[in-house]
């Protein structure tokens, strides 16, 4: 019998409880705070922005499943335990939800539509000459799962599209890869729509500041669906009253929400959604953490298993 | 020697010619006012809204190529000479517009764009779960050029498709097909995200009612990309105010540009954009004209030139 122990606040966890038990019906789904006892016997977390310390407190969790794709609401408390996997969600609903969030924003800036909105706030029928996909350079900024389904998606459309990631990957048809710090200006310089895809780690926050995207291209637009700490918000700010850059999509911020007095609701030409990029969907996910149990059970690594050392 | 006389108000024609002679540099390229007399021999006209009765002038025009895919700004001319072939524009520029707007629309809706651009406006942070694709249903009203192409870049997006033509249509891989009058109401009802992509027609005039209308299931959203006559507006109106539709994409309406004090400005739910879903591109729609200029010079049939029975 598998024991999951499962936290979320503010959302009702019977939904995840049914698509657990629609893969699964033999297991036995705790919803936090009814945990029971570490006595109970081995159990997995499966969770999303635990309070601080409670993971520490049940000796008896044998993994850590993240309901998102981002891990920093994990490593981010210091009673962690150590020796305990981590895994990422990885479901299929994640991937594409985040292709479908990209390809509308890249499309909606390739087509001006944040200028457009701007003109029918103000019932002004005005037009906008988009430049043609071949002519549009995309660039993600980040290329894991996420960004190559995203990738993937664009395309279709004949964008110009590269992407850039920390670490060297295996060439992916159609998509100039870059790799490395010292190849990120030259990557950001032929970007005209930025795609943040990175992960929260002490190397990408705040990586995306005033110098770096002056890198971009005048003109250039940034759409960011992966972690709010990449962007200096004021450094973007400041880029963006100026015209610099044209307009942004935002998904993500460093706090969230996003203050309700924040200057950034107010640019006319950034366009701010409630971290909806990618949702974890239940019926996928609870398909996704049975079948990494398993993986675990038979002593096999799970997929996307954290690496403490590169804290993603 | 090829001549061509070409009308286009308000916007400059030298991107024209100059798109024109790139591809055949021997092209007289006489733009109005400046056509020249009837007897100066053989013409092509490539035009956009030619002025009532002028082209009924110029006797030696042997086809005329409209700048876009509707022809009803040539068909409305009483004057408009009978026996001579009329080319609807089918450039690749235009169907990659197409492809590209119809998509970034469907995402839109799908992902609850209107509703949280509003949310925005209020410095509102809230949340929309959004429907799967694979649970999405979109239906594609004209299945022409543009509603194929549409279709191709909808597929793999997992969305469940299905599409409604006059008449029936060839078979096509992903898509249910649905033809004529006595089939369009169970189109409509099993369709969440309508795409209108019928051209003007005496029989499409008003089509979209308010019958029509509600037979969509409640909470469904209409993208208009086609013709704006395709709808009533008044009945799709009421529709969105009373909550029935959940939000509507228009392109296209009755007048352009969309009267300043009309009362659509002010909805909510409503994202306006001054036509601009398919611009035709200067660089392939002059490949595109010249291609089918000597196709017409073998007395081969043009592409996509009109049937002046269906009337496009």
């Amino acid at each position: 019998m598998t024991r999951i122990l499962f936290y979320l606040e503010d959302y009702s966890h019977d939904i995840w409880r049914e698509a657990v038990r629609r893969v699964d019906p033999s297991v036995e789904f705790r919803s936090h705070p009814d945990w029971g006892s570490p006595d109970d016997g081995p159990a997995y977390a499966f969770v999303w922005e635990p309070e601080p310390g409670l993971l520490a407190r049940y000796s008896n969790i044998k993994a850590i499943f993240s309901l998102g794709a981002g891990v920093d609401h994990l490593t981010r408390d210091p009673d962690l335990p150590k020796d305990v996997p981590i895994i990422r969600m990885g479901d299929d609903g994640l991937k594409e939800g985040m292709a479908e969030f990209v390809t509308m924003s890249v499309l909606m800036h390739q087509r001006g539509m944040p200028a457009l909105l701007a003109k029918q706030r103000s019932k002004d029928w005005g037009r906008f000459f988009a430049r043609a996909a071949k002519d549009t350079r995309v660039g993600i900024l980040g290329f894991g799962a996420l960004g190559q389904v995203s990738a993937q998606a664009l395309l279709p459309f004949g964008y110009d599209i590269a992407a850039w990631s920390r670490t060297e990957k295996p060439e992916y048809q159609g998509i100039s890869l870059y790799h490395g710090a010292d190849s990120l200006n030259t990557f950001l310089a032929r970007t005209d729509i930025l795609v943040g895809l990175l992960p929260s780690t002490p190397e990408t926050s705040g990586l995306m500041n005033f110098d770096r995207l002056s890198h971009l291209p005048e003109g250039a637009s940034i759409v960011n669906a992966g972690r709010g700490s990449l962007i200096v918000l004021d450094d973007l700010m400041s880029l963006l009253t100026s015209g610099y850059l044209s307009g942004a999509t935002l998904d993500v911020f460093p706090e969230e929400p996003l203050a309700k007095d924040h200057a950034l609701w107010g640019l006319d030409n950034v366009i701010i959604t409630p971290h909806i990029a990618a949702i974890t969907r239940p019926d996928t996910a609870a398909e996704y953490v049975l079948r990494n149990i398993e993986k675990l059970e038979r002593g096999e690594t799970a997929e996307n298993q954290l690496d403490m050392k590169r804290g993603y």
